[in-house]
């Protein structure tokens, strides 16, 4: 695990480039079928996603409720639940990423763009098709489930009794940053080339830091880190209570999003030894 | 995961040729050992398919039967019921991918018919291999499980008070269309060349596939996508409850099976870009 | 998935030679010293899967034991152990596969002797160090939780009531021959040529083929499909109730892995096809 | 699986060269960005893993009370906290293996030293950002859940009722041994020349193995096997109980890791051979 330590500097100005910055404004690829098809896919990835979580969040509950006499240990438990928010983005992310980069999410679409890996009409675009299918897959549970939809809250990101709102702001934040952290460290093209023994397996490791992330705060917020998901859920469940501390969700995925973007750009990419003068690794690539 | 958006133009035409389309019947494979060979690939695999994972549903109920003085938490639970769906997928499509291309449900090989993935005769062939498998394996869990097998309701798939027939249709084609998307994901030849940040480790997210749709559909339908496992268990398990609405298993899986293969053929895969009038990609293809 | 189908008798004639069968006995291998270290970490393995297992068994048992006014949902649930015989297989494989093969198992042991992959003086010292390792591993885990071991039962495997000795023999056999099969199918070394879309992560699939035959036949038998681990636990536990049927768990794994030795060897190798008259692919190998 | 044995001898005097050992004490690394860097990274990774652990832990005891009237079953469960300490060290081994060697353990650090393969300032550099990121994990963790922190131990690593101190040390020992083994093994650079069929998926067995040691230790001593780990949650938690047995929780690991290192370099890696007179595969390396 310690095999290239130390080595870097000589290395980096040898094998290895850059792709160039993301256009702000690419008025090409507007013109392309593959832009269009990329937020195709992720409305149909997003959909996808807010629909199997979401009923499987219903299902969970419906099925270990003690008001109907159920068995309290039925269901699938949190640990279900929490498997299917991060299997779900390890299969579709493994899915979309070669049609749109497979987001899914405008928190990862928001640390991209902030690293200028896709253009601000991409991102915009992005996160309104990622809204419009979260939206749809959430109202699709309520179609399915309409016995149980409403009276276990439509699968919507609340606060939880006894946590104040800086501690689900937080809460958000740091578990968007494992996220996009975790997203860049899996995407860096600078991998390929340094980490021989390190496999390229991304779509794995980004469905596992879902699954953490759920495992532990579900019991704070319920988790969104998505605030895709959790503006679906908001809008189909529709009551006060979803609404009263919805923008946590857009907030905290965003700050956390880019933290993750400034840390990976700047700490771990050697921006910061740039900026204080350590020209080594730079000259060569100018 | 955003590295290749944009540039794909120019690259299919010079990297990457489509095989040809599959013959819709093709005598000579008759004459391939080959082809008998993947045929009992098909039915072993489908054996032990429903031999383990109906086995674990009995299991899973007599351990925690509350009529037997059980503790209600024992057993596997419903998480380990779909662990045993989703991980038995994958390693049989691990197994035999190379044998027979790791089929194991009806669906999924009337999804890469519909592709021309493979001719009709072999599709009809293989169906008949997995419908036989199922039936086997459940019927051995049936000998194995005497005492249980008929109080738990043979892991036959039925659909839940309280779920209409179309709520249980639409679930099913939602489930299958996530399956047989991800196998097509998983299996472009395409995606070779476009994605190497995107590891090919194919029968990891078709099992997952099959793990998730478990977690949200269980409490509705038991979980079908697959017809073959849905006529072993009912075939064996044979009452009337089974049979009623038995038709949903095999109407909803090949719809959803056909939505994703026209999903992944005309939409991602360009074909509506070019029946649009952009032959941008096609001509140097032609 | 059918990529490849059809097209395989020529291929093989082509790119692939199998390596020669390993002499029934090779006195070469016994001056060397990566022969002896192959029985060390052999032994060492087997010490260590029965360690973890056998101590998560007991431990689970503690947890939830109502007798101790427990609550009986805390512990890892049958899920739980499943994984842990699963999980530590995966680990162990990956650990000494380059060492000793990886087999930490004499059914699987005996399965590569019979395909003719190991010489007959590996394969019975490989199954004499794998036997002292579980040996050793259960004895630690007794050591270490003398209060528990053997309130409960100690790990070992026997019929559990309402099944018959049939039944456990047959499900021992089942349950290994979906283990060999997978570690075949694994390690063939057709497959790297042959399927370059199906990767070649061997140790996760068998890891999850000993995790599916726990959950499904734990309530049976508790599991064998591993002499050694069957052996290491009730020569530790030495009890009646444990020696009754232990010849089950010694016939029905050795049975289920030449079946599948014969299984892929003569079915999926095309041995069959040979012996049937198509000498197509022969040929150019004689 | 048994490809390879017996063959080695031979090989490794053509294909493969060891790196040469780190030096004790490199003042050139001092001057480099890259270790500060790796500094950074190993901080903020023991913070997350602390974070999401703990955070899981108490959510779960919280989820789960009795007092509160709660239902036992519900929480993430022993298996799901399981889950999270070995899905944490998958992603952040994952994340930061190309930037600091992904140690996130002291005893893990403290192996790889023994083995020369990073030098004694890097190690007790590592030490201490190690430990400082685990008590800032811990104290966030305190600050979010402070309802319920001190209720709940906090996370401590403790003995408990029933276990002697012997016990406990050796669980450690083993545990850690099971971790570092694996470390050793997954990085191992003979591997990538020798064993073409086993991938280099090394994050995933390393966090498995996490988990495993967990599965089975934690109703023994709540699973340290990482010394910043559980001096994060004492000094944060701070009370008698958590330091009584403070100094297994640093003797074991070590101790632990120390035995990985050994047996992996001396009887593993043939310097046993070459130190009991075999010098067939030194001579061309000398």
């Amino acid at each position: 695990m310690a095999k290239n330590v130390g080595s870097e500097g000589s290395f980096t100005t040898k094998d290895y480039q850059d792709p160039p910055p993301a256009p702000l404004i690419d008025p090409a690829e507007l013109t392309q079928w593959s832009f269009y098809r990329a937020l195709i896919a992720e409305f149909i990835a997003t959909l996808l996603f807010l629909y199997i979580t979401v009923l499987t969040v219903i299902g969970y509950k419906s099925e270990s409720d003690p008001a109907k006499n159920a068995d309290p240990c039925s269901g699938v438990g949190i640990l279900g639940i929490a498997w299917a928010f991060g299997g779900m983005i390890f299969i579709l992310v493994y899915c979309t990423a070669g049609i749109s980069g497979g987001h899914i999410n405008p928190a990862v679409t928001f640390g991209l763009f902030l690293a200028r890996k896709v253009s601000l009409i991409r991102a915009v675009m992005y996160m309104v098709a990622q809204c419009l299918g979260a939206i749809c897959g959430v109202g699709l549970v309520k179609a399915f489930q309409s016995a149980y939809y409403h009276r276990y809250d439509g699968g919507a990101n609340m606060l939880s009794d006894g946590y104040s709102k800086s501690v689900g702001l937080s809460a958000e934040i740091i578990g968007t940053f494992v996220l996009v952290y975790t997203v860049f460290s899996a995407t860096d093209p600078k991998r390929n080339a340094r980490d021989s023994h390190v496999p390229v397996l991304a779509p794995l490791p980004i469905g596992f830091a879902v699954f953490m992330v759920h495992l532990a705060t579900i019991p704070i917020t319920g988790t969104g880190i998505n605030p895709a998901r959790s503006l679906g859920a908001a809008v189909i469940f529709n009551q006060d209570k979803a609404w009263k501390d919805h923008w946590i969700f857009w907030v905290g995925p965003f700050i956390g999003a880019a933290i993750a973007a400034f840390y990976h750009q700047f700490i771990l990419r050697a921006g910061a030894a740039k900026a204080l003068g350590s020209f080594r690794s730079s000259t060569s690539q100018a």
